[in-house]
Formats: C-alpha cells, structure tokens, sequence
C-alpha cells in the first residue's frame, strides 16, 4: 500500500498532482494551510496521524513579490526539516521535495533556505534509512497561477485591450506547463531514482517568444511596448534545464508543446471567474 | 559599547576567546549549555534579556564520534537560525559564526547543517541590517581539547608507556593551536570584513610530522604504530586552507609555531587533573 501525504495540496503544482498520483495507485493525504497550517501546528502530529508511507513536499512561502526576501523561508526551512524528520522516524519510505532553479543563485534568503534544505535531506534522509528526490523546479505556466506572474500578466494584458508593458524580452528560460510539471513530480515519487532532477523541457525560449505564441493566438502585437519595463539587477540571461536525468533515468518527457500549453492556459482564463 | 553574547563559551574555543574578547574592550556575556540551553529555550529570551551589539555563535553539537550524523545537528541549525533572527531583531550590529572545512563535502549531516547555515547567513543579515562574518575552522589542538582527539590521543598515548596505534600518516592537515584559532576569531568579530575567512595556518603538516614533534618531545618513537588503524573512509589527503583573507584583509598571523604550540600542549597534559 502506497500512501502519500501531500503539502501545499490547494497550490499550483500540488492541485494537479492529486489526480495523477491516485491514478498510480497512491492513497493521497492532501494538506495545505487551510486543513494543517505545518508554520504553526509541529509536523510530527501529523505524520503520527497519517503514518504516510511516501511524501511529497511542495509546502512552502510563495506569495508575489514576497518570497524572495520573506522570513517566512527560515520558518518553511526549519519546518520541513520537522517534517522530513518526522516522516523518517515514523518509518517513511520516500520522500520527493520541490526544489528550485534558484539555488544556483543563492544570495535570496529564499535561494538560501532552499539549497539549505537540498543539502540537508541526503544526509538526513540517509540517516532515517528513507530514499529521497529533490525535483529542481525552473519556470512554469498554467492554469491556478498567481495572476501577477508572467504568463498570466501578459494573457490579461492582451485580453483587457490595454498596453501590455514588458521587459525587454530577451531572457531565454525553461518552461514547463504545470501540468507536466506535476506529472514529473508524480513519476519521480514513483520511482527509485535518488537526488536531485532538474524538471525541465530542456529547451531555452525567450520570454519574446512566449508572447509571441500569445499575440498570435490572441493578437494585440502592437500593444506589446517591449522594453517599458526594467528586468530585474542580476537576473541570468539564460536559463534552461539539463533534464539528462529526467529523459534518461525517468524516462519521462512532456506531454504538451508550449504552443499547445499556453492555448488551454488562455483557455483557462478566458473562462476564469 | 560593545556587548558580546559568546555561545559555547565553556567549549574548547569559546573558552580561549573570552580574555581576548575582553581585552578588545567587550563587554562579554558568555553562555554555555549550563547557563542557557539554546535547545531548549527560545534564543529569542536570552537575546532580549542581553540585547548584545556584537553576536559570536560557537555552540554545535561536537560530541567526539557522534556529531558527524547526531540529529542534534539539526537542531542546532534550528535553532541558530532562531538566535540570529532575533539578534537581528534586536538591533545586533556584526555577528560571527563559526563554520568548518567539512562544508566542502557536506555528505556528513554534520557538514550539510553547517553548510546551510553558512548560505542563510548572507542573505538573513542583509535583510535585518547587520554585518556578517563566517570563520571556516580546519584542525586546531591545544589545552581542553577532547582527549579522544588526534593530538590528545597521541599525546596521552606516549605519556602512557603503552604502544600507540596510528593511522598511516600521511594525511596533510592545517594545524592551529586553539589560542590562535581564538585570536583570529577575536580580530575577525572586532573587524569589518564580511563571509567566509578561512581560519587556518596556510601551511600543510603531515599527521606523520606532529607526531614526530611530539616524540621529539616526549620520546617513545619506537612504540608509535604506523598503519595501524585505518584511515577513515573519503577522507581528503591533503587539507590545507586559503588563508588569503586572513592574511591580506584581516592582517592577522598566527602567534605560535606548530612546535611552541605542541610544546605547551604537552605542558598542560602533564599537569591536567
């Protein structure tokens, strides 16, 4: 019997990942601040409570424009570290935590408390005689996201017949619908495979190119003011995954182009309510 | 004013600091686990009740033979990350924490939470306002080191008549008597330099050549068994830091050669209790 409790269940990856963890056989045990706030209750009453045989730990501070420099990271860096160690103790067999491309840059209290994290659960997890995964999330798109972030700015921008003011649109990045993202999640947690993978497409595309796919599908070319917007100080010209270890060891490749990707996306918010 | 709250300072270098610290012109408030238990009480509290300008953060968990994998390791990360918050919080002005040369390979859990302490430190004190040092320790020796350790073992080893196993020997480390360590953590607390300083002699000695210092001293060459324990496992040959920043920024040197340092070592064995 497989039996996985999953934190940040109600967020953007951990919603899609519920269905497609029941349909590889799990008993999935959802938590998110709303059913077991892990900041304020200790992880350990949990774990007793659920006794789950597999975790998958999404559970962190993610709010816009916030969780780069929030204390909360520190708060999420020692209660996961509760979790993990919880888990261990109550005979956990496998853990997978999300990680991210922003530990290769750790000078964000966010970076910082993530990479922490990274290099503390092999050696923990080792201890407490469970295996473990750390999927390395880049950047993502899809339905539920934060309305303040990059896609979903630019498809309401396109929709309300406004200038959509943007950067200048050069910076080449990883995406991944979230949709594959939360599939690698589930196959990773299903598997064997040890340590950190990178979840990724592999493939770089510019941040002009994503609107592109966009103003073909919506239109509205000429209301995009490129360069109206200052990038961040700092920020990686390119950034794509190496996913050796996602297509090698896991097999595992996405299901949907971006073209195909970003359509259900202006889908999902053309009906959004 | 300066006010310092010194953490393990009972422990094997704390102890050495407090004079000097004092004779730098801090008020110094030292605590032990005797006085205060970090793991079992809020640092918060104590902060609050000191409310230090100047923070030196040594206590760990360093039982010979179980901080490599003791779960205490965790704890201390937990709970540094709380004492520095709250130092922050407070209004600290400059704090310096003691790191390790087991960060560059952080398979050990012990070297993992040191490691993660040492990226959130950056990012933390930038965010709360307070200036940030991190003293990379490599070997040191000296009076109250555990007798358990490589210099006190041998040194007991040939004071005791009896045959002395020893690895093979040919390990090369960076040896700086405790005094020393003590003195540069001292310069370095009172200076302004910020990250990571090696603590360290800059110059390599084979465990073979202290021995040889010490049977100089104490006799019983004979009885010394060479490759009669084996080395432990992954250990690096040679161990030697950079001590560029030390040298160059903080214009500190060590005031003991390794054969002085030996020497009074020995002295304080031969007249320990």
């Amino acid at each position: 019997m497989k039996k996985v409790l999953v934190t940040g269940a109600s967020g953007f990856i951990g919603r899609h990942c519920l269905p497609l963890l029941k349909s590889r056989g799990f008993e999935v045990i959802p938590v998110s601040s709303k059913s077991w706030d892990l900041l304020q209750s200790h992880p350990e009453a949990l774990i007793e409570k659920v006794a789950p045989t597999h975790l998958l730990h999404f559970a962190w501070e993610a709010t816009p424009g916030q969780y780069w420099t929030s204390p909360k990271n520190l708060q999420w860096l020692k209660a996961s570290v509760d979790l993990l160690e919880a888990f261990g103790k109550k005979g956990g067999k496998r853990a997978v935590v999300a990680g991210t491309c922003a530990e290769d840059d750790p000078h964000t209290l966010y970076g910082a408390c993530k990479l922490a994290l990274h290099q503390i659960l092999g050696p923990l997890s080792k201890q407490k005689g469970f295996s473990q995964a750390w999927g390395r999330i880049f950047y993502l798109y899809g339905p539920h996201e934060y309305p303040q972030r990059f896609v979903p700015s630019i498809i309401q921008g396109l929709l309300s017949g406004n200038p959509v003011p943007c950067s200048h649109g050069n910076q080449v990045r990883d995406f991944l619908h979230v949709e594959d993202v939360a599939d690698a999640f589930a196959t990773l947690l299903d598997s064997e495979v040890e340590g950190a993978v990178n979840i990724g497409s592999g493939v770089g595309v510019s941040l002009k190119q994503v609107i592109g796919h966009l103003t073909d599908q919506l239109g509205g070319k000429e209301r995009v003011a490129f360069g109206a917007l200052a990038s961040p100080k700092n920020e990686p010209l390119s950034l794509v995954a190496d996913v050796a270890r996602l297509q090698d060891e896991l097999k595992w490749k996405p299901k949907r182009s971006l073209e195909e990707g970003l359509r259900s996306t202006i889908a999902w918010w053309k009906s959004a309510p």
